[in-house]
């Protein structure tokens, strides 16, 4: 293991929210130190940290004071500035790698990145204005959708249009943003792969999962996913070769449209993902682990799933019902301790296993 | 669920190595944060609680500063000095309870509590002075070891006697300490069982492990156990009444030497074991969670095991193979952060699952 960090050594992340929180966890099974920079106040990840810098991304001092107690960073979400960025990785390494975070930022250049690949994609066309609209229209058709090129998450920053009347108010719902018109795509279903990759090249996929969304938010994840043998064995590839092609380091969620003409390639996030969770009881490495294995240039774990999983999450007034899971059997809790519970946010998951 | 502790509530742990490092992980699942005592510095656990109090059992400023920012206490170790318990109780409800550490805290003590409870243990008898251990080993005979009452873990604080002639030695090992003689056991081999009881009397115990020792200090504990289906259930059975006569609230290890002529108690530990750590990888509920579940007011969690499991310690020099150990298929490494590597210091365990 040659650029690898050593038991002991201390990996920043960036963002305190859930992901962060479990991404600490998992560090500290391999006796790793976690720093977590985070700009708002008590965070969840701040409960299972060594450290805790509480400062905005324009902070360049506490940046840099941060990347100096830090051996190695990496980030639980995408829409990190990009000043930030320059000031850490003139600092210290970064991973995964810039290339991952400018692919994924913005969904256009990441359908471009995908399609370049071979991979397929909705069909998509840039829209910054009415006239970009328009033709966008003329060429794809409606039913579509609008969405934000930057920082659309859960099903924020869309706008669905039924037919071409809808193009106003689709616009205005974007708010003078830099959009992309997105076509329908006719699936069946929706899977996800959690793959990973090492610093050497080794790449491991988990399971496919099945994914149910509810009001744009993931509500279940399924393992197994409902794909025969071959649509499993695309999925697993074309994430290696997504994995590959950015000579990514850590680990990637990848979400796909299942559709009678194959596997659609809906949108990449290039950290641990929600529809992952289920490996933190279905399998003895998860999605967490072989993150934090590979930015320490550790060799990856065994993915492999000793269990059938249904991961549901846990959002807003879900949590009234947690007393009630505690008491289900073959069922692991997983609560991220936020102060306060707000409707659409998520609040935990509950993992619930066949052996 | 009355007497429960919301999600977000504070659990003190008294002691911050690696259990309570293991502890503090459980406790941020379930949405609970962790305030660690330990006098040392930079413990273990520090690296993944909310707070640390760094300071000596003596300082009642910090015992009491530490029990008001804290809901519940528990603990980690068996020896918390009796005027820090004193002071702590008199401001939190402490878990387990008083009387489970006060009889597991004292050898004979102990024996006495098992024997009154209709369990077998090894021959025994208290010894103070040097006439005290020749009546013990008239009445008890050779071969037998004399251990301090107080104090012992890992082999130390003993001393065997393989004759009568022995004696003088083994007393002067003893240094002055109240201690017990124990007889020999002829057993074939040692199990424990992991239990579980909740603030409602609710008991879960795990299946119960195989132990192998080495150097005193625990090698490794494989699941199943060697044990017939009638052992099997004593072995569980057992613990139960050992649990509810104390009214024990928490995760208690039960050591157990199997012999022909049935179980013998060889000791309780009023804490998550060491031989217990299997569980992590082999259930959906570990013995770390079952412990805050049940210090929180929870019910308890379903530790059904979903796979085999070998639990193998790595102590001291064992870390140089942890580079291997980390490419191993089913291999869940669990590492504890310690800054310094020393013979016989337990760094850390691996689980290896057979599912």
């Amino acid at each position: 293991m040659t650029d690898t960090l050593p038991t002991g050594a201390t990996i920043g992340i960036l963002g305190g929210g859930q992901l962060g929180r479990m991404l600490s966890v998992a560090a500290s099974r391999l006796g790793f130190k976690t720093h977590i920079y985070e700009p708002g106040a008590n965070p969840p990840a701040a409960d299972v940290a060594h450290a805790v810098t509480t400062a905005p991304y324009e902070d360049e001092a506490a940046l840099r004071a941060f990347a100096e107690t830090v051996d190695v960073i990496t980030y639980e979400f995408e829409n990190i500035p990009t000043s930030a960025l320059d000031i850490l990785e003139s600092l210290r390494p970064i991973r995964p790698n810039r290339r991952a975070l400018a692919v994924s930022q913005d969904r256009l250049t990441e359908k471009a990145f995908l399609t370049d690949l071979g991979l397929k994609t909705a069909a998509f066309a840039a829209v910054d204005d009415a006239v970009d609209l328009a033709e966008a229209i003329a060429e794809i058709g409606t039913p579509a959708i609008l969405k934000t090129r930057r920082f659309g998450y859960d099903g924020k920053g869309q706008s669905r249009l039924k037919s071409p009347e809808d193009a106003g108010k689709a616009l205005a719902d974007m708010a003078g943003a830099p959009s992309i018109l997105e076509g329908f795509v006719n699936f069946t279903h929706e899977v996800s792969v959690i793959g990973t990759r090492s610093i050497d090249g080794q790449v491991a996929c988990f399971d496919p999962g099945e994914n149910v969304h509810r009001d744009g938010i993931l509500h279940t994840t399924t393992v197994p996913a409902n794909l025969t043998a071959s649509q499993k064995m695309d999925a697993v590839l074309l994430t290696a070769k997504i994995l590959n092609a950015l000579k990514y380091v850590g680990t990637m969620g990848v979400e796909l449209f299942v559709t009678p003409q194959g596997l659609i390639v809906n949108e990449i996030a290039p950290r641990v993902h929600n529809s992952g969770h289920w490996t933190q009881n279905g399998c003895a490495i998860d999605q967490f682990e072989q993150h934090i294995r590979a930015v320490a240039g550790w060799p990856l774990g065994d993915g492999k799933r000793h269990s059938d999983v249904v991961m549901e999450n846990l959002i807003g007034a879900d949590m009234d019902r947690v007393p009630d899971i505690a008491k289900e059997p073959n069922a692991a809790l997983h609560l991220y301790g936020k102060a306060e519970t707000k409707p659409g946010r998520k609040m935990g998951h509950v993992n619930r296993i066949t052996p």
